[in-house]
């Protein structure tokens, strides 16, 4: 790809643009464009192309692209795909910064070769191209309207980028009804060059932009656009919602970490390491994107509710709780705020019952109150319909309030519950974009969104991490399976690998004679395990090879004995090569620790709960890399069992630092060995802290020939 | 209490209604109620009761109740609270049937006593009161606005039950705006006397209630509402929305079950114990109330979605599988069905996908088609605007479609996205009660609560089993203790609890000497365990005291031999009384097993995932005793864990029946025997099918003294 940052803002707002394909028939789709492009109030130079010349919308036709003198910024291509190839070429001929195709016809119905043309050829020739398959796009810093949608996009503050046409082009009516003004919208249909990335990097430092929303079906490339989001979610909240959540194809991965990473789970995770909100539904993405375009950071973390009802009350309560919003618990400094502005029988506890009395007179000084405190970082601001409140009030009081907290930077939410008067409130207030819900949930949900965002975007961005590692010695090791054929490593090419990069495994030592085999287990350290080794006894404890649990010399002599002539009885004439010696792991906490390359966001770590029940129990967080330390740390706690590695029931600490290492150690291994497509570690047995973690057991699948191309 | 299902009809249908403190002064709520009872269209006879006498709205004032000839079904109390008990004494001797206390300086602000003593003196005489400290009821069956509310309460097939007085007030005005139609409202304020189960004796049974809206902040004698809301949720939704959901007091349990009980999670287990859908937000409550009450049954599991765009489409998928709503998969009766009358370029896999060049016709043609074949259960009909739609007969198609389902009864339900005219089709739509929304999420999660509902009612009623158990025997058990003065009971105690009702615990057996060592091994079968018993021993491992793993005989010779020996040696001149020769646990699943009172619901059993990390893992879930076999099994079936019972990775299907019979013997345990108050095996370890379960520890606390009234 050639873009870059400056390139980009030429997308936005270009100086010039063409209509290939313009048409003189109000029902074509190059019609409607020009229509747009026009009504919109575009101030730069409108170039509609096609033969037959002529006039359409008050705008001289053009015959072609070539014709055009002067620089081209952005064409509109809105012929029949068989035609798209041809005029490609003529745009990259002209030098075109910018290509919207709008034409489908291509990889959406199969046609991928047709596509990759294209791109290719516009790749070739430094020119981007936009879709194929879209409705076009709407910048409001141009007052460029590039779309075939109904028209009247409100300006605004909310950026929208949309995978889906149909939704998208429905979004055009909706936020206008729902009163979300827009800054940007951009459909990138099947994204053949452009991508969410490319559009973030003007996003991102756009002012008129405060929030960016996106709605995704599928990720590639997913490696510039995490490094992307996560520059993005610290200058403005993003707000993803994903779809195509199913569960197939799951089933069908060949490791844990591959069919626990084919659910949903996996996106969610790497959209919380790069502080992306993620939205269920349109509503919940656009209630998102109202309340956070227009809402100002917090202070602090301690949030106030006052309300007229109890019941209401305690909902905000439960809420708070589910999004994780902090409630200011300080009795005393509450009763001196909100005692003088209370009605009797009002509580001045967190939440502040003004009671089903209160009128907009008391509202408005509880607000004040809060307004005034600095110590109340939030309010949720709670109605509910009475018949003794002044309704005619209910918006002059919450438009004034509303207006106090912006001007003192202090967020607060609005919730109304009741009738028409309330509903008509509602109603006035949101055409004023205040933020205001007819629901507890959805109001709280969004200060909650709030303090996600800057609960990420307070942190300074971290300096991912790489471990050095011998890449020569692993690709030893790998090239040697290769040799064999083999898509996979033995169990001695797996703790070879180990050994290579450091991450400790049971210590083990082969012995040919009593001799070494009591070397062994006194270098090694009791107690110790010993196995027969011999070609012909595949079935090591039925013909007595293993002997579990050796604390001294003695007990390792009597062993040896006693395995050597209970083999020498069960598989008579067995060649014996000798014994295996090894540590004895001790219990610990039972981890998992793996890598794999996904399809859509590339090199992945997977961190959880270990053991043979590791798919029963789904307990596993995902985290892309590259990463650093804090995201590993963030990706351990996401885990329910991760009080386990704090200590619980009077167990000591373990041994973090260990689990990071690993965790870095996989990362990069996945990051850099390009042959290596899955990495397992279950378990990793973890010990208190400075006992280390041991990996007992390590699987490691191969990159196929064909796949698995560069990722660094 | 003294009410039965006959008495309660006179409370929704009363033959006469007084109110006593009916006032003169229109700011009043006695006169408020009169007006709204006047204006209501009540035909039953009206008593505005006021000493001063005169006439109010037309009505003929008379001074005391005393003073009406005839009976009185209802009397609605609006009087100061410290005047309550002398009219309820008035009331009781002119055998009023149901008492609205509306006023409020009760319990609710510590004025227990004073709520007391009128209840009891009611009950004694026959009369139910509601309430104190609500704001009346309304029941459409009688016309009858009993309120203080804005009155204009639409009725229609919603039944509504509020325990909180200002959220049930401005739901009358919402539930206009919203055109949900009521059947019976009723405020229950302080829950003195009637409770939910009182109420929902009635509409259980009443024709015009089709569904059953409650909210509730706290439960107090839960058994009998269990029981009712098992029987309501069989016959019609019952959706409750449970605010309250604190996690104080929980940390101070004593035991496992306890402290995971104090969470939210035993609510929302029990209720779906009950076939009760749970609603997060009164929105979602409401959204479930419209739709499930104007929706027949489905006649099976399939769902159809029919889009014309593949965003929302793939999003409509998405949450079909959040909602547990399965999308029909036969790809050639699709093709069949859709064929004709899917545009060119559409999908007719499910979802089917008529294209954004659909029109009205198009849909129509689709809907109708979906409705003809019986294999398409359910249907999802979703809608984005587009500009080749003709928005003038979206509604009028909408309509008509819904129309043929209700005829046809099939459940369908709609969502449409979009600006304007789909806004106003929303509107136009929703006032006609036609089951459409503007988010795709809030309709599929509809008929999510639709299948949920039925998928209960289908079953049978399962009778609820209580296993015979020696009580005399555990009663002499729990005197015991209590002798001693203590609240838990000792491990040996304990042992002898389970082996009282036949919960297997690993066999153990004490031994004085060799023999009897040899002999108990023997018995109990290899390996064994063998610990020395001694009261001057009180680390038994530290002196030796220890032998595990024993596998035969002559181990057990050896060991008790050494045992002796260590212990002489490391404990000069000890008593020794001999060993403890005990079964030596193989490894299983380890699970929990608990039983509690708990202050709402009574006796309540708790099953898990058990072993060290309960708490960590919390993979637990609860049920209401009593309960059938099919409630056990669907309580295992809960846990995230359950696929371990039936066996993973190659393992055997676990023994379900020993485990059911676990949890069903401490269920009886905990609803019977008044002297428990927690039961709790943990780990109960289970092995493959027919190889029973071991109860490994088993901790029991007892009920303090004044504590644990009769739950039977």
């Amino acid at each position: 790809m050639t873009g870059s940052a400056s390139d980009i803002g030429y997308l936005f707002e270009p100086r010039s643009v063409a209509v290939i394909g313009a048409s003189h028939n109000p029902a074509k789709i190059g019609y409607k464009i020009l229509q747009n492009i026009v009504n919109g109030g575009y101030r730069g130079r409108i170039y509609p192309v096609n033969p037959r010349g002529g006039e359409i919308l008050g705008q001289a036709v053009v015959p072609s692209v070539d014709e055009i003198g002067g620089e081209l910024d952005v064409v509109c291509t809105c012929v029949p795909s068989q035609y798209v190839f041809e005029t490609v070429k003529t745009c990259a001929r002209k030098a075109v910064k910018f290509n919207l195709v709008i034409s489908s016809g291509f990889s959406e119905v199969g046609n991928i070769e047709g596509e990759r043309e294209i791109t290719n050829y516009a790749t070739k020739h430094g020119m981007r191209i936009l879709g194929p398959n879209i409705f076009g796009m709407f910048s409001a810093r141009a007052s460029l309207d590039m779309t075939f949608g109904p028209g009247g996009i409100q300006p605004g503050n909310v950026a929208i980028i949309t995978q889906s046409g149909a939704l998208g082009l429905a979004m055009i009516g909706k936020t206008a009804v729902e009163n979300i003004g827009i800054s940007a919208m951009i459909s990138v249909g099947n994204k053949a060059d452009i991508a969410e990335a490319d559009l973030l990097e003007y996003l991102v430092d756009d002012e008129q932009t405060e929030s960016i929303l996106m709605y995704i079906e599928g990720i590639r490339d997913g490696a510039p656009l995490v490094e992307m989001l996560k520059r993005a979610a610290r200058k403005k909240p993003v707000i993803v919602i994903k779809s195509g959540r199913s569960k197939r194809g799951a089933s069908a991965a060949a490791s844990h970490t591959g069919s626990l990473a084919g659910s949903d789970d996996i996106f969610s995770a790497i959209m919380r390491q790069c502080g992306v909100l993620r939205a269920e539904s349109v509503k919940e993405g656009f209630d998102l994107c109202k309340f956070l375009s227009n809402t100002s950071r917090p202070a602090g973390p301690n949030a106030v509710i006052i309300t007229n009802g109890g019941g209401i009350g305690v909902l905000a309560t439960d809420a708070c709780e589910k999004y994780g919003v902090g409630l200011l618990d300080d009795a005393e400094g509450l009763r001196e705020t909100f005692g003088p502005v209370t009605p009797d029988f009002g509580s001045t506890k967190n939440p502040i019952d003004l009671t089903g009395g209160a009128t907009s007179d008391h509202y408005a000084a509880a607000l004040d109150a809060a307004l005034e405190n600095p110590a109340i970082h939030t309010v949720v601001a709670l109605y509910c319909e009475t018949a003794v409140f002044d309704a005619e009030n209910l918006a002059p009081m919450i438009q004034e309030s509303s207006r106090k907290y912006q001007a003192g930077e202090k967020p607060i939410v609005f919730s109304a519950f009741g009738g028409r008067s309330t509903a008509d409130a509602l109603s006035t207030l949101s055409k004023q974009r205040i933020p205001i819900f007819d629901d507890v949930y959805a109001a709280v949900a969004c200060l909650g969104g709030l303090y996600a965002q800057h609960d990420y975007a307070k942190h300074p961005p971290e300096r991912s991490v790489e471990i050095a590692l011998d890449f020569a010695a692993i690709d030893a090791v790998l090239r040697g399976a290769r040799r064999e054929g083999r898509s996979f490593l033995l169990a001695a090419e797996g703790q070879r690998l180990m050994e290579i990069v450091g991450i400790p495994m049971p210590l083990s030592r082969m012995a040919r004679n009593l001799d070494d085999a009591v070397a062994a287990a006194e270098a090694i350290g009791y107690p110790v395990v010993m196995k027969i080794v011999s070609r012909d006894i595949l079935h090591k404890s039925d013909a007595g090879g293993v002997a579990l649990d050796l604390e001294d010399r003695e007990e390792v002599i009597d062993a040896y004995q006693a395995i050597m002539r209970s083999c020498r009885a069960a598989v008579q004439g067995a060649h014996i090569t000798g014994v295996e010696v090894s540590e004895m792991v001790k219990s610990g906490v039972e981890l998992i620790v793996g890598g794999r390359r996904d399809p859509g966001f590339g090199p992945v770590v997977m961190f959880g709960l270990g053991g043979i029940y590791v798919e029963v129990m789904k307990d596993v967080s995902f985290r892309a890399v590259p990463l650093g330390r804090a995201e590993v740390l963030g990706m351990m706690e996401e885990i329910r069992a991760y009080p386990l590695l704090l200590g619980v029931r009077g167990e000591e600490r373990k041994d973090m630092n260990s689990v990071v290492d690993a965790i870095l150690k996989v990362a990069t291994m996945i990051r850099r060995c390009e042959g290596i497509s899955d990495i397992e570690i279950n378990p990793l047995v973890v010990y208190e802290e400075g006992a280390g973690s041991r990996a007992v057991d390590v699987r490691v699948l191969l990159a196929s020939a064909e796949g698995g191309g560069p990722d660094a």
